[in-house]
């Protein structure tokens, strides 16, 4: 399936090491990664997928695929700024968040909204956000609950 | 100034009053409502601030301007669905928030990440949403921390 | 009605007088004017429309509301770039094409896409635009045609 | 290169063998197809494409991904209706229209206005748009002047 994985564009070492697990983790059990494409959590779970074989979604705020990091295997332009954030969650079959902010708090609620399910690795608590310690139970998660 | 108001569909009558007392209280001070044009908290507070003689605008989710509640003065068509909440924040210099679920969130969400200030009454607590009693205290509350 | 007006943000003076007089004409007959929020024609008619005491909607790329023309009264700030125009066009009951390059050309397309009656001023030659010579004649075919 | 293939969603059996052919040469000379993702001529091109072992991008107007014709290999749902046209150009390097109504006509002015080299296949005549004969030509043509 596809999962959408949101978090910080600004992240320290631990979480980049976290992230690049979950992506590790997606691709082995053969799921695709949609992200918004550009750096920290995006990159890091880009990284641990494309490294791992899997394939990669980042879905760009501005005009320029370019700005993709370089582990986006398909990068989407889309020009509209923060509205991608509807559009990262709208292309996944579930959601995992890793640390963020409010960009990636916007996300959260909109995957909650459609229903999605939502794993968070250190994220916010939010009610309806499954909170789990490691990328392999943020992956189980969504694995047994996806829509 | 243009205030963003943000909250749930569907309410009860008590959210329904709040709402409505914030539309006028809004009108009375020379602001303008922003909001999503529909049910509920949106319609409540247009409803109030269209009695006070005041000027709402409503961003709807369809293609149908016709679907706008009948106290907006400028309905807005966008056929972007959820992706119009954004909009919602974006039109106003601050929000509030009343009551609300994931769609109300997701809003707050984009106005914490705009910078704009926030105030919420009965809604999400949240980290950088002024939690207030009353809808003066609301008002009040985003004159001073406009951005 | 609400008339769309689209055209090139960068014009001579003939055809900023033309947009101009498209505006009064607009506002005489009590319609509302909704346009990119922009220069040139987007500029000429709104001030047309506002000295002559009739409403402008300005429907912006950019997320500042301060980029729009000092005519327009209610300017809406989308941060979606060009994706804009689809909205200008949405929020008309007809539209009026002055001059223009390709902006103007896909705002015309998407009128037609959506059966809205469409006259053109001195602009691109297309199936189902109709030819008229002065701001009168286009403001009286999109009230004989308007949808 | 990534080439976005424009036309109309109902063709007739000539078109549906044309945007087929167009689909294979462009797989065979190594570039993704990019289009809405339904039917018509989105439909054969990708055929075409999936067919020579190319891959393809369709860009949908609604949310739910299994809207996409089954010759799309990567479908990303928007939910935007036909602003969505303007993704579907801005992550191409150039355009190839065939057949196509008013659609197809935003499409192109998009294209142009971004600075898209445009080839049309039996499509509306725009000035800046490359009238040729055959898919070969197409492709050839907008190699040459890819931005």
């Amino acid at each position: 399936m596809r999962v959408s994985v949101i978090g910080g564009g600004s992240i320290g070492d631990e979480e980049y090491e976290t992230a690049r697990r979950l992506g590790e983790v997606l691709a082995e059990r053969g799921h695709t990664v949609v992200c918004g494409g550009l750096t920290g959590v995006m990159e890091a779970v880009c990284r641990g997928a494309s490294e791992a074989g899997g394939e990669t979604i980042g879905i760009l705020p501005g005009e320029d695929r370019a700005a993709a990091n370089e582990y986006v295997e398909t990068p989407i332009a889309t020009g509209m700024g923060n509205a991608r954030n509807v559009l990262v969650v709208l292309n996944g079959d579930a959601a995992i968040a890793v640390d963020g902010s409010t960009g990636t708090l916007s996300e959260i609620a909109f995957a909650l909204n459609d229903g999605v399910p939502v794993a968070g690795l250190d994220t916010h608590d939010i009610d309806g956000v499954e909170a789990v310690e490691t990328p392999e139970a943020a992956v189980e998660y969504v694995e047994s609950a996806r829509r």
